[in-house]
């Protein structure tokens, strides 16, 4: 029997509180193809210096890179935070298979300003563990007021 | 006396050029800084099997890099296409102060899908030395028909 969302979202929800230990806004992601993690990644903006190092963008880096392809049709992204409108594109330029989002983010998610923007054959699925995802960011920003 | 804008754009021509010799879909970027070129990229996503390596990406993340801090609201970046949307919603976060764009993208440029995804602060300036950037994207295609 297989894993199912809410074990991969757990592992990504680790990957958010490592960026939480270090400083970062907690977001995580993991990569799963075929029943097997092959990329975990977490926000990294701050230490990296570097906009562009959200969870999402790194671990679609890792998994093209392990699977030696650039598209990810086979895979599925879980991700604790619903992806900005970079990592949306990001995510569609990937044609990635399917999508699995925590909490919404309505103020910088993808859907406020670029709801068209994935491939037509992505699944999205959403709110898996986004209580967990919300709680976590809202201790984060509570503890830097 | 300051260069132009056409002289960066120049720049970054070469830069797509250099992709293109490299099989690459030639498109070039370049950030300056009070009149300092600091950084000079071009599309890499087939050498790198990385649909993120797109050449205001990497731009970015060098121009960010080399001043010490994620915020390129005093840079100005030139690019020889339109950006997508992945890469739009990286010059949002970045703040950056200007961008100026050669040849439209009608299919995959910002526009169609995140119209409004700029920090609005972020000057826009298009169509500069655009028909060199549409021929090399022209001709480039066609080779490989």
């Amino acid at each position: 029997m297989g894993h199912d969302d809410s074990y991969f979202m757990k592992m990504a929800l680790q990957e958010a509180e490592s960026a939480m230990k270090m400083g970062e806004i907690p977001v995580g992601a993991v990569v799963v193809s075929h029943g097997q993690v092959i990329a975990r990644a977490h926000n990294m903006t701050e230490r990296l210096t570097d906009v562009t190092a959200h969870a999402e963008m790194q671990a679609i880096t890792m998994a093209a890179d392990l699977l030696g392809g650039k598209y990810l049709s086979d895979c599925t992204l879980y991700v604790t935070l619903e992806p900005c409108v970079m990592c949306a594109g990001a995510i569609s330029w990937a044609q990635l298979g399917k999508l699995v989002i925590g909490a919404n983010d309505s103020k910088r998610g993808y859907k406020l300003l670029a709801p068209d923007v994935l491939h037509p054959k992505t699944e999205v699925i959403e709110g898996v563990l986004a209580d967990k995802s919300t709680e976590m960011l809202q201790s984060f920003f509570r503890a830097r007021r």
